[in-house]
Parts: C-alpha cells; sequence; structure tokens
C-alpha cells in the first residue's frame, strides 16, 4: 500500500511485518485472508508457515518463525479460517513455536487466541501478544448523525464475498497515486489486518453499529479521503443491519457498487435472488441521504475474474451503456477504471 | 396481560410477582420502567419499595422486601434508571435486603448487577439469582431468512419513546380478547420485564441482529400471531441498523405505524427532523418486502397523550382521512381502536 494511502494506526495497531500461517489448509477458499494480504501489502509479509500437511501455498517463501523473526517480521497472521472460525487443534504447537521465537499472535478468527489455555500460557511466558482483530474497542459512542469535515468512498454491494474490499483497496490505491490524501478504512477481519487498523464492523453490538463506523472516519482535511470498505447488502437476509448501521456512520458522499455478474442468488440463501445493481444504487441513494443529503453513486466495480479479458471488457462496456456510469473492474487496470476514480474525485 | 396473550417463557423466564424498586427517584422520567409494569402487569406487581428520599410513587402499596416476600414476591425489580445506566450506590444496601429477604434481582439497566461486588456476594450467601434482561442469549444464530408459519405484526416508528412498546401490548391484549391465539414479542428491558421473556435487540451483536429477531418469533400455528415490539426507527441516524435488523428477522405480515403528533425532530438529535408517517410507511413496506413480500400496513398508532379527548378524536380523524387508514391512539379505547385492530386481522 503507497505511504499515503497507509491507514492511520491510531485505532488498532498491529505487529507488522507478518509470517503468515496457513495451518493444515488444502483448500484455497479458506486461506483467503493470507492471499488477501499478499496480494496488497505484500512488503509486509516476509513469507509463510503452515503445518506438514497443508498444501497450499501463496507463493510466499516458506520461513520457520525463527528464519521470519530474524529477516524483520514482529507477527504471525492466522492467514487460514475454517468452518467455525475456531483455532485448529494441530496448529496450537506451531503457534508455540511463534510465541518463542519472539513473534506476536495476530487473528481474526471467531474464536479467541487468548481462550486457548497453551497460547495464553506461552504468551505470559514469552513477554509476547496475543491481539484478536475481531474484538471492537471498548469505547464506541452511539453516533450522533453529526456531519464529518472530509470526504468519504463506501462500497456497497449486491452480496456478500464479491470485491468490495479489493475495490476499496483499489480505489485508495489509485487515489493515492493522484495525489491525495486518503486512509483505506477496513471493516473487516482481512481488511484490518492489511490496513493495521479499523472496525470489526460485524462484531459491534447493534446499537453502536453507526456510532462504530462514526468512529471509524473522523472529521478530516476538507481534501481529505477515507475510503469505507463496504459489509453485507442491503438487501441481504441476515446481514442488512450491519450495512444500514455503516452506510449511516459512514455518511459518504459517493458510493460505488460492488457486483460480481453471473451470481443470481445469495450466497448461502439459495431463495433469494440477488437484488439488480439499478435496485442497489437506488436503495443506497434513498436510505443514505439521511445522513448525507449530497450522497451520490460514482459507478459500479464488477468482479470478472471468471471471464476473459475480452468478455470482461464487453461487459464492462454494456453494462456501463446501459447503466449510464462508469463501470470497471478493479483488478483490470485501464481506461474504465480511470473514468471510475475520475467518477468518484468529480 | 390475559393469559393467552402471556409471552412464552422459554426465552427468559423471570421471578414474578415482582416488588417495584424505585431507588431514590426525584423525577417520574426516570422511574417508566415501574410505571410500564404497573399498567401491563398490575396482577404481577405486589408493591413498590424505594430509599427515603425517593418522591416518585406507582401508586402501589410500598412494602418492604420482607412483606413483599410474605405476599408472594419472588423478584425485585430495578423499576428506576439513571444517567448512565448505572446501579446506584445508595440503592445497594437495600437490594442486598432484598436478596435476604428471598427476593431475587432482576435489572434491565446496562451496567450488570454481578459487577458490584456486594451484591454478588450477598446473592451467592443467601443462594438467590442476579437477572440480568439486557443479557443476549448466548446462542443466537445467524438468520436464515427462512420463512416461518404464523403470522406476526410488528409495529414500527417514526422515532424512539413514542410508543411502539405500548402499541404492541395494546394490540396484543386486544387481539386476545377476540379470542386470538397471540403472544406479546418483547424486544426491550422494560418489555422483557412485562412479557417474563424476549430478546434485547439493542444488546445483540450486529452480525446476529436479524437471527435473534428470527429466534423472537419461532414458527407457530399457522392462526397465531406473535405481536412483535418495535425498536428506534428506520430513519434514525444512530439506530436504524437495530430496526432493519428487526424488521427483516420478523418478516411481519402487517406493521403499525406509531408516531407523536407534533414531535418535528428526533429525539435528542436536533439536526434530523421526523421521517413523516407516508414516508415511513413506504420505506417500511419496501425494506420489509424482502424476507415477506406480503408485508402491508394495517394502520397507524398516534401518541396523543398531549392532547384532551376532543383534540385527540379530531386528530384521529384528520389524519385516517389523510391517509386512508385506520388511526387510533391505543390508550383511548373505542371505534377508531377497534377499526384499527379490525386491519391488523383483515
Amino acid at each position: 500500500m503507497n505511504a499515503s494511502a497507509r491507514p492511520s494506526e491510531k485505532l488498532h495497531p498491529l505487529p507488522s511485518p507478518y509470517l503468515l500461517f496457513l495451518g493444515d489448509a488444502t483448500e484455497p477458499a479458506f486461506t483467503k485472508t493470507a492471499f488477501g494480504l499478499r496480494d496488497w501489502i505484500p512488503e509486509r509479509c516476509v513469507g509463510e508457515w503452515a503445518c506438514a500437511e497443508a498444501t497450499v501455498s501463496t507463493g510466499l517463501p516458506r520461513l520457520t518463525p525463527r528464519e521470519a523473526r530474524a529477516r524483520g517480521a514482529r507477527g504471525l497472521v492466522i492467514g487460514v479460517a475454517n468452518v467455525g472460525g475456531i483455532i485448529g487443534e494441530r496448529w496450537v504447537p506451531l503457534l508455540v513455536e511463534a510465541l518463542e521465537a519472539g513473534l506476536d499472535l495476530v487473528s481474526g478468527l471467531h474464536a479467541k487466541l487468548a481462550d486457548v489455555p497453551r497460547l495464553a500460557t506461552a504468551a505470559a511466558r514469552c513477554g509476547r501478544a496475543l491481539i484478536d482483530v475481531r474484538v471492537p474497542p471498548p469505547n464506541i459512542p452511539i453516533a450522533t448523525g453529526r456531519k464529518r469535515t472530509g470526504k468519504r468512498l463506501l462500497t456497497v454491494g449486491t452480496d456478500c464475498a464479491l470485491g468490495k474490499k479489493y475495490t476499496a483497496l483499489a480505489l485508495a490505491r489509485a487515489l493515492a497515486a493522484r495525489g491525495r490524501a486518503v486512509d483505506f478504512r477496513a471493516t473487516g477481519q482481512t481488511g484490518i489486518l492489511i490496513a493495521g487498523g479499523g472496525m470489526p464492523m460485524d462484531a459491534v453490538v447493534a446499537d453502536f453499529e453507526a456510532g462504530a463506523a462514526e468512529m471509524l472516519s473522523p472529521d478530516a482535511a476538507a481534501d481529505h479521503w477515507d475510503v469505507i470498505e463496504g459489509q453485507g447488502s442491503l438487501l441481504h437476509p441476515a446481514y442488512a443491519g450491519v450495512s444500514l448501521g455503516l452506510l449511516h456512520g459512514s455518511q459518504p458522499d459517493v458510493f460505488v457498487v460492488c457486483h460480481q455478474p453471473g451470481r443470481e442468488r445469495v450466497l448461502g440463501y439459495p431463495d433469494y435472488r440477488i437484488p439488480s445493481i439499478a435496485e442497489t444504487i437506488e436503495l443506497t441513494a434513498l436510505l443514505g441521504r439521511r445522513t448525507n443529503p449530497a450522497i451520490r453513486c460514482a459507478g459500479v466495480s464488477l468482479n470478472t475474474s471468471h471471464l476473459n479479458p475480452i468478455e470482461a471488457r464487453d461487459l464492462l462496456a454494456r453494462e456501463s451503456g446501459q447503466l449510464r456510469l462508469p463501470v470497471a473492474d478493479p483488478m483490470r487496470p485501464g481506461r474504465e477504471f480511470e473514468r471510475l476514480v475520475d467518477s468518484c474525485l468529480a
């Protein structure tokens, strides 16, 4: 991440550079956190480490905790998730080894590191920290609704897991490349690990949700941009409340709708159709207006990872023509993406 | 509360009959919980008790804990709140006296009873329970979005604190009086104390908000009604996420909009206008449709406590004509309210 796009570390400083731990993963889908860190902060990832039985690799050098420490690592990040979000029994001896090598442990799992007695004991013995980034700070206020200074951009989705984080990171990087003062504001565990700080919006008590979003992007200089990672979807049957609290508290001036072409049903909710992009734009503007009457849609981010370059370009052009808005895939740099950035800044 | 409208005690059984504790209150606004219990479950309130300096009274007999115990009380309810929701230092000796007299303590404050060491010690010594109703159960699932059997009614508001709980209680009682199988489903601390169970929606972690609402009104017989107490407002700058999670998880067939005529600004948010009733109806239907496409507005509940009977009747008639919906004040029984009940059942 560009220095000027590096987030404030006031909220949640983390011990990077990281050694990425892949556990006993044999399925890349469970190591998205490690891949996210490799993709977005390679300069803060010294290598990877795993149980002997793991078959997944990020392509980074395989290092023991001692070797990683010698190369400057300060923390081992659990870059793998299993169903249930628990700390694997087979991981524990390796995590203890990392503590003994002088690394702090960092986790975004639901389970808390300190709840594993062997980790708590080893951390105390070695004088090392156990850091759970999915724990909200204790002092979140109720939202005030007061308009804050500075510019804010929020990515919103037609569903979960389709590119809101990558889109926000790409837009933050692009604004920084154009010389703007910008902070990426993370709202989920991988984003927080990438940014070194943020707010785990899904773990905040509901009454404080909008207040947590207000806390995440405080008053800033008039020309400063906060680019805020979206969560869920306003039409998600389980998570819409999270999305609405984040929208209200973020008070975005600009939003970008993220969508995966071809996904027709909400992930894990086969009875629920994915809302259209147009419907999502309209609803976001309607609800967002409450805390920022000037809210507008700057364009659309499509996740075209399943298409070849020509199919992708055709699709982006077609959708852009229909919606009369810039439509780009931030993972495919080029004219479309620059138009989307122009529109955000317009 | 009519027996058939008595809520299921599966979720959160509470030790009633109650002795209502008014602390050192000199201001009725801080004893709304005690008044709510007196108004809605007088048959479960044996009396009141307070510090010597208190000047507020519910009108119930003033009893010591020992006298209350002799008249059948099983729990002392903290019926007073102070700014900050903490347990008053001067209350503690009296609360210890209640434990010694054989009463459990029940509280809906933010502060936890067991966090006061003298209460924890006395409860352990006397073998009594300290019950905080604002603590959600530990096993709330993520919402499934699956349509449940039975009928559901949700009260929704144009703001906080204007009659959503009283409206839901009055409608539940009216449905019971018409012979319907009905449960009042409480979502806030006073409602939970009245009902003996419920879900403190504002204290649930955001990711589980809609799941908590699903848990609160489980599958029921096709002709059974759950009448669900609303929270906040979909246009509230701080609490809209709570309201949306509750709306999605409740899957209401019918909603009733609650409003206080003359209130023009959101309570505590002078920069935010109160949304109109029509706007609230439209937005609730738009968002509620996602989990129940058959959702409809049955009418409006106006809090006319500040008006005389003639002014109130004129206002109800005028609003009803404008909105083309039944409009009633549930605290003023009569033809208007019966029309609202008819419309809920239509």
